[in-house]
C-alpha cells in the first residue's frame, strides 16, 4: 500500500455578502471613492481572508527555511555551497537583512534547517528540520527520493500547525535554489526554461549560459516527472518542498501568506498545485529583478505590492511589504466614516 | 524699495569620498552585490543628505497644508468647498486616513491652516499660519496678490526652523488644489495644460473637460506670470506656497523631504525654481494615479519608492513609504559585513 500523503482541506475564501459589506465599509471612509487604490484591494483581500468585517494582524511570523542543493556542486550560482550554512549562522547571530527588517516591524524569526549540508548546535531560533544534508545532484538521480519529500512537506506542516499568529512570511536560504525554482516553474507552469532561468544572485553572462545549459540536462533527465509531487521530488528543493507544505498548512488554517520573490512564489505554485485553493490565502510582496518572477506572477495572477528590484530572498521583500499590510487594516479599522465625521460628499451619497 | 523674499542658501548634498565609503560600506553588507535594489540608492542618498555613513531617522513630521481656493466656485472639484474645513476637524479628532498611518508608524502630525475660509478653535496639533480665507478667484485676479505669497512662503519657512526631527513629510488638503497644481505644472514646467490635468477627487468626464476649459482661461488670463514667484501668487495655493516655503527650509537646515504625490510634488516644483538645490533633499514616496504626476515626475527626475494608484493627499503616500526609509537606514547601519558575518564570498573579494 502506496504511503500516501494526507493534506488538509483549504476553505474558500469567496463571500459575497462580507464582500459587499467590506466594500461598503471601505467606500464611507472619509477620502474620494477609491483614494487609497490598491490598499483597498488588500483591505478586501485580508478581510476575506479572515472572513472579518475588521482584519487584525496578530503575532507576525517569519520562518527562514535553509537547504542546500545537490546541483550545487555544477557551478549554477556565483557562491560557494557553504554560504549557505554561514548565512544561516549570520540569521541565528541577527546579523542578515531579514533580521534588521524583522526587528523594525517586530516580527518573529525562526530559522528552520530543512536539509543544509552542515551541523548545526542547538540554538532557540532554529528548528530542526532536516531531511538529509543538501538534496540529491538531480542531474543523476531525483533530487529528493518520494519519501524524503513527503517528509519536507509533512515537516512543514507540522511546524506551522501550532506557530503563534495569523500571518507567515516565508524566507528561504539555500545557495542554488534558483535553480531548482526554475526547474520547478518550468516544468509546472509548462514554460520554456530560458524563461525561468535568470542570473540568481550574480552570475554573468557565460555563468548563466552554463547554468541554463546544466538546467535543461536536469529537465531531460526528469522528464516524466510531471506531477506535482513528482516534479518537486525530481527538480527538488528540501527548502522549497518544507515552505509548500508550511503554506499548505497556514492556509488550511486561514492565515495570511506573505509572499517573497521568487522561491517563496515557486513555493506557493507547488502548493497550489498539490493543494488547490492556497494561492486564496497569498498577498504578493515585491517584483523580484529575477526574471522567471514576471512569468510566475503571471501564472498565478498576481500583482506584486513593491517594485525594487530586489534579488536577495530570505523573506527580506515580504518584510519590506509587511506594514503595508497593517496599513490596509488600520485604515479599514480607525478612519472615521463621513458621517462619523460630519464630512460632507459621502461617495454614494453624492448624485 | 521693493519687499524682496531673502530665501536662505540650499547647502550642497554631492560628496564624491562620503558617496564611494557610503557605496563600498553597502557593498560589503552579506548579500549579492545590490541585491537589495532600490532601498541601497535610498540608503545612499539618505546618507548623503545627511552627510553621514551612518544615516538616522529621527522624530518625523508630518505638516499638512490646508487651504480654500477661489477657483472651487467654479465647479472644479467634484466635492463642495466646505469640505476642506471639515477634514481639517477630522485630522484633529484622529479620524482621516493620515492620522490612521501617522499612528501606525509614530509620526508627530500637525495641520497647517494656511488660508481655510472657516474659524478654528485654537487647537494643540493646529497651526496657525491663514494668510486669508481661501486663495482669490484665479480666473478674474492673481488668487494671492504678491504680498499674500510671499507671507505664505515666509510662514512655511518659519514653521520648519525650528521643528524637531530631520524628516518632513508634506500633506495637503484643499478643495481645488488639484487645479492649481495643474495651472502650476503647466506654467513651470511649460506643459500642455492637458497633460497636467486629471480628475482629482473623482470628476466624470463632463466635469474633467469643464476643469481643463476654466484651467485654460486661468492661464490666459495670466499669461504673463512666468517668473515663479510670479506663477505661485497668480495660479495660487495658499497652502502650496506654504509648503514650498517649508520645503526651502528643510532643505536648507539638510532635513530630508519625503514628497507625497502631485501637489506635493508640485510645491517641490515651485521651491526648487525659488531655490534651486532643494530637489536633492527630496524622496518620492509613490506615483499618484493623477495624471500630471506622471509628467512631473519625469520634470524632477524622479522615480517613486510605491506604485499603488493612491490619490488621496493629506501626505498618505509619504506616510505609507515612511518604513522604507527607516529599512534602509537600518541595513547600512545594522547587517553585518561578511567579514564579520564570516560568510564566504565577499562582493569585492570574489575573482
Amino acid at each position: 500500500m502506496p504511503d500516501t500523503l494526507i493534506l488538509p482541506a483549504i476553505p474558500a475564501v469567496a463571500n459575497p455578502e462580507l464582500q459587499r459589506a467590506l466594500q461598503h465599509k471601505i467606500d464611507h471612509k472619509t477620502k474620494p471613492l477609491g483614494a487609497l487604490g490598491r490598499l483597498e484591494a488588500l483591505a478586501l483581500r485580508l478581510g476575506l481572508i479572515q472572513q472579518s468585517l475588521s482584519p487584525v494582524i496578530t503575532a507576525p511570523q517569519i520562518r527562514v527555511f535553509a537547504a542546500d542543493h545537490g546541483l550545487a556542486r555544477h557551478g549554477v550560482s556565483a557562491y560557494p555551497g557553504e554560504v549557505t550554512a554561514q548565512m544561516v549562522h549570520n540569521f541565528l547571530r541577527g546579523g542578515a537583512a531579514i533580521n534588521v527588517f524583522a526587528r523594525q516591524h517586530g516580527i518573529a524569526l525562526k530559522v528552520v534547517d530543512a536539509g543544509v549540508n552542515a551541523h548545526f548546535e542547538p540554538h532557540p531560533a532554529l528548528i530542526d528540520g532536516k531531511i538529509r544534508h543538501g538534496s540529491r545532484d538531480a542531474l543523476a538521480e531525483p533530487a529528493m527520493s518520494t519519501d524524503e519529500c513527503r517528509r519536507a512537506l509533512r515537516f512543514g506542516m507540522a511546524l506551522v500547525a501550532d506557530m503563534p499568529g495569523n500571518l507567515l512570511l516565508p524566507g528561504e536560504m539555500g545557495i542554488g535554489n534558483t535553480s531548482a525554482a526554475s526547474l520547478l516553474l518550468a516544468r509546472l507552469g509548462d514554460l520554456p526554461l530560458a524563461q525561468c532561468t535568470g542570473r540568481g544572485t550574480g552570475l554573468d553572462e557565460a555563468g548563466l549560459a552554463r547554468k541554463t545549459q546544466i538546467l535543461q540536462r536536469v529537465l531531460a533527465r526528469h522528464a516524466d516527472a510531471s506531477a506535482p509531487l513528482d516534479a518537486l521530488a525530481a527538480l527538488g528543493g528540501l527548502e522549497i518542498a518544507m515552505m509548500a507544505g508550511a503554506l499548505i498548512q497556514a492556509a488550511s488554517q486561514r492565515r495570511i501568506l506573505l509572499l517573497d520573490g521568487f522561491i517563496a512564489g515557486v513555493a506557493l505554485l507547488v502548493a497550489e498545485r498539490l493543494a488547490p485553493g492556497v494561492r486564496q490565502y497569498a498577498v504578493f510582496a515585491h517584483r523580484s529583478a529575477e526574471p522567471g518572477h514576471r512569468h510566475l506572477l503571471r501564472l498565478l495572477d498576481a500583482a506584486p505590492l513593491l517594485d525594487l528590484d530586489l534579488r536577495l530572498g530570505e523573506g527580506s521583500g515580504a518584510a519590506l511589504a509587511y506594514p503595508l499590510l497593517q496599513s490596509a487594516c488600520a485604515f479599514v479599522n480607525e478612519m472615521a466614516s463621513f458621517s462619523e465625521a460630519g464630512v460632507s460628499g459621502d461617495n454614494h451619497a453624492a448624485p
